[in-house]
């Protein structure tokens, strides 16, 4: 099979995400072809900062910019180089000279003393592309896709929804390959017939919306939410929907922290992310931060790949 | 250490709670002393059916009635038997002649049909004791009290009160034996500073209200509830208050459902049971059920013995 193309955008240079790049370099070849946003002068400064040697397959796009690099640091500079690499990345995705982008991380404060206007890489990528992104996290053992993300618990219930729910379980189906995917419910018991909430009886009508357009059965549900992420249950769903972060993130994160990653789903584009932040205190420190978060990203890029952008 | 004596309360006699107790019988002596509330006819009925012997230890307290054993089926006289057998278990406790109880399932439908106007074990136990007890669900490496228990997810958040958590914080502390106690905020990034909810501060002021009552730490947070579950955070906390059903109930079941086990705090009398229901569809059947939830409910008896019913 062909390796795919995949473009790096190359995170903050003040933070760990160029050594892991560095140091994953070989294994990240033996899965893709990366293609590193960032220019031969900035690469020279962080690899000989770093005491690594540049791979000679290290292929780099030219991201224009020339500062010092200071590790461990929250700076203008560094953030709005790492703001232009992002946009390489995403360019390279669009004009099909990349098949998918994943990100190393951003530090976000120093977007914002770069007069960076967005959050993060999400923000951003919904700004650019003006279209609702699906925030997807998880690994091979576990996918938990966020049908609402960072609202107050108490705003949850009403946005349930029964004809914004169907869309979005429509644009989740068009991008991730599973043959069934499980939908939570909101309420504990999944609501116990109505006698604990009664937000279930949309999303019942959501699934079968959803089901019936799509013409199979791919969404199951909505299941009871206290055991829905047993053992039995995970063996028989990789790909769940939740009503909320924490109902999809706490078990995500009590049993996978370490190998999740994060995707943004309905876009143009397939992005994915390491789940970790630019870890400023190890960075230049020759600690070997870990690269299982990147190259699960990186494997995740390869398997949500968007047919389209091959 | 001297044995405790533990009431235990016999279940639905047409399902699996007492091939259970036979079965696990020699176990269970090694733990504490039992005191079976069952009669040595309703006993010998099942005993016989089974084809198991009775053990010549097994110490049973009379509690009235002689019915026929249908297994597997929802029976007025077997509902009624397994309320008798509670009432009998609380009242043991009551009078100082057991120190704790542990319930083996009873079927629901089973007390509706023989009248009995209570949804379940705890339900009874508020009404009988005229007190709101803690429902506390775990095994020895995570236990999640719950703040809020059987109520819609819309409700949750008006019912995080500074004054009703502080009481809440100050009753569970005097159940359990923990130097520290992790408590979870409501929204998402525990409210990121009040961007995404504010109950995050009435938390902040209840556990600063109980700890500075108690004179010591003892609860911690409110932590990130994403985050709480992680590995490195179970190392430091076993106990955990969560604010609603499934954010204390998915990580527990997701990490160590068949485990798991249900304890009732903040009662004149501690109370323990099995995680599982009457198991219908293997009683009677040599299918063998499985006795770790039963013996860990013993074990957590005896943890959470209240010193005064010694």
């Amino acid at each position: 099979m062909k390796k795919p193309v995949i473009a790096i955008s190359i995170g903050d240079l003040n933070g760990i995400g160029i050594e892991i790049a560095l140091n994953a370099h070989t294994q990240v070849t033996q899965l893709i072809k990366p293609l590193y946003c960032i220019n031969e002068t900035m690469l020279k400064k962080a690899s000989s900062k770093l005491g690594l040697s540049i791979p000679s397959d290290f292929h780099c796009i030219d991201v224009k910019g020339n500062f010092d690099i200071k590790e461990g640091t929250v700076s203008k500079e560094s953030g709005l180089y790492s703001y232009k690499s992002f946009k390489k990345a995403i360019n390279l995705c669009e004009k099909k000279k990349a098949s998918a982008l994943v990100t190393l991380p951003i530090h976000k404060e120093a977007w914002f003393e770069a007069g960076i206007d967005y959050k993060g890489h999400t923000d951003m990528l919904r700004d650019w592309f003006k279209q609702d992104a699906i925030m997807m996290l998880g690994c091979d053992k576990l996918y938990v896709a966020l049908y609402t993300e960072h609202i107050p618990l108490k705003q949850v219930a009403k946005k349930i929804k029964t004809k914004k729910l169907t869309s979005f379980l429509l644009d989740l189906s068009k991008d991730i390959q599973a043959s069934k995917i499980a939908v939570l419910g909101l309420n504990p018991h999944a609501g116990d017939g109505g006698v604990l909430g009664d937000e279930e009886s949309k999303i019942v009508k959501a699934i079968a919306k959803a089901n019936e357009f799509l013409g199979i059965e791919m969404f199951h549900g909505p299941f009871v939410p206290d055991t829905a992420f047993t053992k039995p249950m995970r063996k028989e769903y990789q790909h769940y929907v939740a009503m909320y972060h924490d109902q999809g993130l706490i078990p995500l994160k009590a049993l996978y922290f370490e190998e999740s990653i994060n995707i943004s789903l309905s876009l143009p584009i397939i992005r994915t992310s390491v789940d970790h932040g630019t870890a400023f205190d190890i960075a230049y420190k020759n600690k070997k931060p870990s690269h299982i978060s990147y190259l699960n990203a990186i494997k995740a890029s390869i398997h949500y790949l968007k047919k389209s952008s091959n």
